[in-house]
């Protein structure tokens, strides 16, 4: 099985759990049309491409851990686009949740993945490796360090530049390679770097793509950086500046791979990735 | 130390936990506001009680799982109050995290609140029983069998009435006797009837007083179940029939008790507990 199918498969178990006996249906349904068909998944495919690259000796715990990780991922996507932070009309070319769902729906909707999260973890073993991923799934979600502390940042009167882009993007990919040797039972110390790295590299790319794609294409509003005053790399490095980051960092994340099994396909999936988080149209623009 | 200390260290603790390094800090004082000073830490309480009836061999897990349950509470009563739902302007005497410090971190408040509890939890060890933890808090927060699926109810165009109830109120009072007794290294399963018990008295208890006190002595808004149509006991019994209804109960929430060394110390506790959550007031009221 692919990556890709992993991945849908085990969020589709984990919906089956919050399906079971007699839920509130359009609960049910909005936690559904927040999970799929879903985006790129990035996170999870990083995940279970780390663990491959150590040996992925229990295969349906990393599945899990990809679940929950890509749930969390919709579970902030669902708040983020709630009208009192971005308001956001449309996500992956569909009504957002609360638009599709009602409000109150995408508050519990958000909640509900998270909650989710945890629970398809702790039900996939009992031990060491599985404390281990939820310890890593809430730190890297909740505060000081996780996307919550990130999303945060943007309440205070002077923002911590190099926080809230860690804690904002960096932290999920983080939590994706950490999860992704933890799950495959390696110290996920040091694969941080690796995930540090990536996540640096899409926040680039995520700000080229929301000050120069349309909005049909992107399937959300786009120029929502300048709109809402978030600092981004375009502001600060012009389009040239950016995409010269954007390089410099990719270089640096293969350069951290741990030394492991399968660390020269991991190299050449991170490569793969790279392209495909920068889209085809900008990159034809500057060629 | 008597549980009050316990719980209030342990809630502690975990905010400290929140706060490392340089956290965003309108939102870090968001979580210290939404927890302390807290309410009557009825689940917690409940939840030590449990894990000293059963030998309270690792006192730190149960101290951990207390909180964890604590910041789980916290977390839905700061969602409950949100413009979308309730629309509370007062909780605890004080005004709601929403009114203190704006809807979009009260959203990030309830969840980086339930992602604390998760953090705090796996932090208390690595073994079977953190994983068992995880998975009942987990269970009984989300979806399908947890507050959130009982929230989801009330946006249902048809309620099940007692899946309601069961998830709405009793989902947490089920937790904190199974985590009491996961604590301390016994079975769940033999846990869940005295939580669900003590859950459908302590909502009974919850409509006598939203019908019958003032907002004053509450410290939050009354009559919000009459105001939002939503099913209370005093409704469908009326104040004597629900009184009636909530001795009865705690009658059987006590014969439920499983056999263990601290059964007795046990009954005493609920029947303490059950004098605390009817209002002093109301049942001079009714002598």
């Amino acid at each position: 099985m692919d990556l890709t199918d992993r991945i849908d498969s085990a969020v589709t178990a984990a919906l089956a759990r919050a399906n079971r006996g007699h839920p509130p249906e359009r609960l049910a349904k909005a936690l559904s049309y927040a999970t799929l068909p879903g985006g790129a998944r990035i996170r999870p495919t990083l995940l279970l491409s780390v663990a491959a690259a150590c040996g992925d000796d229990r295969p349906a715990l990393s599945d899990s851990a990809a679940a929950a990780l890509e749930l969390i991922h919709c579970a902030s996507l669902v708040h983020d686009d709630l009208p009192c932070f971005d308001d956001a009309d449309t996500r992956r070319g569909k009504p957002s949740v609360h638009r599709a769902y009602s409000e109150p729906l995408a508050v519990l909707t958000g909640d509900s993945l998270i909650l989710l999260a945890f629970d398809v973890v702790a039900q996939a073993g009992d031990d060491a490796r599985v404390v281990g991923l939820v310890r890593v799934l809430a730190k890297r979600t909740g505060m000081p360090f996780g996307i919550c502390a990130g999303q945060g940042w943007e309440s205070e009167p002077e923002m911590d530049l190099a926080e809230y882009h860690r804690a904002k993007t960096a932290a999920l990919f983080v939590a994706a390679t950490q999860m992704g040797a933890i799950s495959a039972g390696h110290d996920p110390e040091a694969w941080e770097d690796l995930g540090a790295l990536i996540g640096e590299a899409f926040q680039v790319a995520d700000d080229l793509r929301d000050a120069e794609q349309d909005a049909e294409s992107l399937g959300k509003p786009v120029q929502q950086d300048a709109l809402h005053g978030r600092p981004n790399a375009v502001a600060e490095l012009g389009v040239d500046g950016a995409f010269a980051r954007l390089n410099d960092i990719l270089a640096g994340a293969i350069a951290s791979i741990p030394s492991c099994p399968g660390e020269a396909a991991l190299a050449r999936m991170v490569r793969a990735q790279a392209d495909r988080i920068v889209p085809r149209q900008l990159a034809r623009k500057r060629a």
